[in-house]
């Protein structure tokens, strides 16, 4: 993919910087761009940097930045909403997610922004609309939303409000592909957006095969993470299976569509039960005791690292 | 993992060496096994040994096989059916997958193969039990589903029908282990079994979506491709979310279940429309023309090779 340099004439904004916000100033940093990172907790605040040169360094040692001072030198934590939006264009918001949460911010935001800057928000399935109808400069709001580490994993679902101006979602999606990232754009809101309305479509069912008994949690997640997964790492489910019969995806159609049709048919949508919830909890934990749960976090980091620039090797990055 | 040693006193037999069971040959082979190989087209025979031998050396290239030649010579493609048998332990048949298809090659096995021999079917979706029902050793008989292709991507769904012994079951999952596939044992039947009913629940979803409109099948496929993906290429569902909220699975299921919840209830199960699967033939034939989707299959099959040698190397592999 040709790429669009990224505008290094003005600041990026992060507001709220927590484990996604981090992610989000690095990504920006990356790409050459000066980045003012906001969040209102002091100690958040402290662990901006410490673990952004920890990161960068790790995709230094892969390959996947040169200059680590360079980035480092870029990030500018700052005190105050108004010093994080001085001069930005762009505004990444990653507040914790909860409507009356992003609604004040998103009305802050709007107080203290340049009329023509973009706001994204890094909301996994709550739709722009449900918290950005009181603002002033609504039309440039709308949905940025990545998966975590931003920058290590590049999609971004870009999704606009019924009033977001199509320039901004226009301004969005060039500036992701300036920076590097993967953007996905929805023609309009659906909660939940595509990404995590296929995860959830998988683990409705794999919640239910567990339920049902059909298998442990281990065995079920060894069916993706050593089988399915492979293929996703690096095609989509429709070009998986349009390789996957002879005459393509129509072929794929009339040969298994049947069979997945009849599989739908035989599930009711329920909530995910409690007690097999709390027994999951229980499996888990046995696995993966929950004073290890940070250090297998970094685990997963690393090799996420090493999944992209195994893909940007192989050709198989965007 | 520790792995047992396979048993190399006695050979594999393959019934059926199309691209699935071709590489199963390899599977056995790599792994120190005898293998005879039989399909009753003479054309597909005759494809057999050129297919292995490219595919151990693009094995080799990357360290995933030490000796091709010696892989070489544990494989024996032969003429008849008896002859694949004589002297297996265990039979791999991967037939086309229709139940009389699959009925038909089971009665013959059934008739010439040792009482204590395993039969592993590769069917993908239909249950051991709708085409074993009138086999002599039908307690012999089970499913070993694998993921196209077999040589490539580990995982191995193991389906007992009710008369499958447990003992047939154990050994199954005992070779799989041996010969360095993931054996994912389930407790009975369902049809599809858990990967393809992963993979249908996402799909159903990613249909809807495209058939309404809210993206194209590209963008669909980018959520995964450079999202989803990274993850599952080396954590299933359930650890991934596990990993995903600060207090675990039962945190995550607390904060996103009624999200994932309400998003199930939005759908109505329906088949995938023809119009919507035309529409999608062409926009996938524009963006690979019929004549190079063999060519891309070799690009995605390069791709595994080179994933699981990366995953090998980083210490992710089973």
């Amino acid at each position: 993919m040709t790429r669009p340099a990224p505008d290094t004439a003005h600041p990026v904004a992060i507001v709220g910087a927590g484990l996604v916000g981090s992610g989000w100033a690095l990504v920006f940093a990356r790409a050459g761009l000066r980045v003012q990172v906001y969040d209102p907790v002091a100690e958040v605040r402290a662990g901006i940097l410490p673990w952004a040169r920890e990161s960068a360094s790790a995709l230094a040692a892969v390959g996947l930045i040169e200059d680590v001072e360079a980035v480092m030198a870029r990030l500018h934590v700052v005190d105050t909403l108004e010093a994080a939006l001085d001069g930005a264009t762009y505004i990444q918001e990653s507040v914790f997610e909860r409507v009356d949460v992003k609604s004040e911010i998103s009305r802050a935001i709007d107080a203290v922004m340049a009329p023509n800057a973009i706001v994204g928000s890094s909301s996994s399935g709550i739709p722009a609309s449900r918290f950005t109808q009181d603002c002033a400069h609504r039309g440039r709001f709308l949905i940025a939303h990545p998966v975590n580490p931003p920058h290590l994993v590049p999609v971004v679902e870009l999704v606009p409000a019924p009033w977001t101006e199509a320039e901004a979602l226009a301004g969005a999606r060039e500036l992701m592909q300036a920076v590097g990232q993967v953007p996905v754009t929805l023609s309009r809101e659906i909660d939940g957006f595509i990404l995590n309305r296929l995860q959830g479509a998988l683990l409705n069912e794999a919640w239910a095969l567990y339920d049902e008994g059909y298998a442990g949690l281990a065995d079920i997640d060894a069916t993706i993470a050593h089988g399915l997964g492979l293929r996703w790492a690096f095609m989509g489910p429709f070009e998986t299976i349009d390789l996957n019969a002879p005459g393509g995806i129509v072929d794929y159609a009339a040969r298994l569509g049947g069979m997945y049709h009849a599989m739908a048919q035989s599930r009711t949508p329920r909530a995910w039960p409690e007690e097999t919830i709390r027994r999951a909890g229980e499996e888990r934990r046995e696995a993966l005791p929950e004073a290890e749960l940070a250090a297998r976090r970094a685990w997963r980091d690393r090799a996420l690292t090493g999944i992209a620039a195994f893909k940007k090797a192989g050709g198989l990055a965007p």
